[in-house]
Parts: structure tokens; C-alpha cells; sequence
């Protein structure tokens, strides 16, 4: 394998290549790039990372992450605090919020129950959502899981949990991505968007 | 823009993003393997990147660089102390130091001379190379340039600089790449791989 000229630039180079979809060649590039900049870039690089990993908190409602001890959506009075869209992780927040078209609030799970992977529902924040539900009279819980068996699991087991709430329980639609193609769409999906077709009037205006 | 849920988060995704190559998502996608990591994963990965780009330290010879004040292969006595291979970087000595098919030193330019970046020869370690020339008794000078204006305008400098001294001076050979076609190829180079033909033996043993 490539060979450099110090062990100072081998280590830095050997921590990028552990960050995912980084290679050694990839991690070299980005080294020296560093290396041509003034110190203090570098120094801020690197504090502004410990910083965040230090200094971040996961919100005490949802489970977000947070500056705080809750989260800017949690804290925010415009947000609807009755529905409760639940989902596996920060990054499927963070897409949801792109969207802007959801005024709610989220509770991030943390996972999905996999006993394959060891992953029971007492590793997962669904002891806190049902809390939440109950306190917050919580009338409709929005599932933005995954469609997997994995996902699906997680979604009876909840379900099951509140089973004696009047609390709606809904997913995200499933159907056929804009742009995609209808012949390569997988049977599921196919038929899951033929069977909850919609008015014309919500696509053309 | 992506709105991300903390101002922690926010800024060190920022920094990743300031890297060569690297988006907002793929930052993005960086820090939050690193949330998902013990803290000292990130600890580690920012004081090692810190100590390479404050401590790390340019050979006083050759400005290759190096973990004390004179480099691995300066200080290495099987390497031919007078033959020097002219670089303009640093990532060019790990090149050809990975063929492994040259055994003399190096001498890293810092650049090549380009008016029109403001790059003169006073910006270059020019006035060293001559020196060590001088000093070191060296009888072959091999640039390895890339064959450009600019680079042929640094030969021709450094050229005229040595012309009173018995000094050999090449440049690497041009020509068709392994596993490249001929018909792509450029006038130039093709044209110079005619007229530094080769005895066949030197490729089909």
C-alpha cells in the first residue's frame, strides 16, 4: 500500500480513512489540503467536531438532537403538539423538516425492533412515546418508518401499546416516486398505490 | 437550504463541507457517524489531525515533508545523494516514490513559476535547489514537471541558473500510457513518443 514520508501525515491520514465512503487516496487528498492551509484551519476543524460531540444533547421529549435540553421543534409553540410523527432516526427528521409540509412534532425511536440484531423494544424510546401519548393527549401518531418486516413490527408492537387510546394511527403513503418509472416499480409498491389512489385535483391544479 | 436541528451540529457540518470534494450532505452524512461513535472517536480523530498539521515539519533539504528536520529518504544513505528528482509538490515525491523504480532524492518546488497566479521563482525553493547543486556535487537533475507552459518556464529557469556547471539535466519521459489508446491521444504526446522510440527489449522481456 502507499507508502508517506512521516507518521505524523500516516496517522492523519489513517483517521479520514475510517469515516465512511472514504478510502486512503480520498483521506490523503483531504490531508494535504489541510497541510496547505493556515494551522488555525485545522485547529478549528478539529475543535468545532469535539465541540459538537461534546456539547450535543438528544432532546428529553423527542429524542432529537438538540442545543439544549429540548429541541428547537419541541420548544416551538407553532408546532402541533397533539401529532406525533415517529421515526427511526435524525437524519429521517431532518428530511421531513425539508419537506416543510409537516407541522407536528417528531419522537425519534432510535432504531426498530430487529431481534436479529439484538434490538428489543426496551433498547428503542417506546416506553417515552407512550408516556408522551398519554400526557399529551397525543390524537394521531404518523409512522414514517421504513416498510420492512423490521418496520412493520415496530408499528404493531406500538400499536398494541395504545391499543386502548383514542389516538389515530397512520402511516406515510406509499406509492410511486415522482419521476419514477411504473415499470420497474416493485409489486408492493405497484399495488399499495393503485389501491389508495387519489383525486386528480391534489397532483394537477 | 437543509435546516438542521442545532447550531452544533450546523457548524460542524459546515467544516466538513469547507474539505475539497465534500457537499453538505456528505458532511452531513460524516457527522452524524461520528454522533453515533463514542465520543473518543472523535477526540481522537480531531487531536491526531491537529498534531499532524502543528507538528509535522518540512525536510530542510529537499521540503518533502517529514517528522524531524531532515526526511526519511535525505537521511537515507542508500539513496543517491547525487541525483535529484524536481517536483512541484509534495503528493508527486508519494507517486513516485510508490513506483519504486528511483533511488535519488527529491527536491519539492512548492509550485511552479506562474506569472499570471503571481507565482515567481522568490515564491519556489529554487534558490536552495541551486545551492544543494552546487554543495552536493549533484550530476543529474530529473524534472518531474507537469508539461505545461509553466512547467517547461521553471525548467528553463532553474536551467539557465545551472548552465555554468556540469550538471545533467532530463525530464521524465512523455508517451502513451499503459492501457491507453492511440488514436486519443494528443499530437504532442504522441508525436514525442515517436521521436523517443525505444529498442523494443526494454518493454517485452
Amino acid at each position: 500500500m502507499m507508502q508517506l514520508p512521516s507518521s505524523l501525515l500516516e496517522n492523519a491520514v489513517a483517521e479520514f480513512a475510517k469515516l465512511p465512503g472514504i478510502g486512503k487516496k480520498t483521506a490523503l487528498r483531504l490531508v494535504l489540503h489541510l497541510l496547505k492551509q493556515e494551522k488555525g484551519v485545522t485547529t478549528l476543524f478539529g475543535d468545532t467536531l469535539q465541540k459538537m460531540r461534546n456539547e450535543i444533547q438528544f432532546c428529553q421529549k423527542c429524542y432529537n438532537i438538540s442545543d439544549g435540553t429540548i429541541c428547537s421543534i419541541c420548544a416551538n409553540s407553532g408546532r402541533q403538539k397533539d401529532t406525533i410523527c415517529v421515526v427511526e432516526n435524525i437524519r429521517d427528521v431532518i428530511a421531513i423538516e425539508n419537506t416543510q409540509q409537516y407541522h407536528g412534532t417528531y419522537h425519534v425511536l432510535g432504531g426498530i425492533i430487529s431481534p436479529l440484531d439484538g434490538i428489543g423494544p426496551e433498547q428503542l424510546t417506546i416506553e417515552s412515546l407512550v408516556e408522551r401519548v398519554h400526557k399529551d393527549k397525543v390524537t394521531e401518531l404518523v409512522f414514517a418508518l421504513n416498510p420492512t418486516i423490521q418496520g412493520d413490527t415496530t408499528i404493531y408492537y406500538i400499536q398494541k401499546k395504545l391499543a386502548s387510546l383514542n389516538c389515530r394511527i397512520t402511516t406515510i403513503a406509499r406509492g410511486i416516486a415522482f419521476g419514477g418509472e411504473l415499470e420497474y416499480a416493485d409489486e408492493m409498491t405497484l399495488g399499495k398505490s393503485i389501491s389508495n389512489r387519489q383525486p386528480i385535483g391534489q397532483y394537477i391544479k
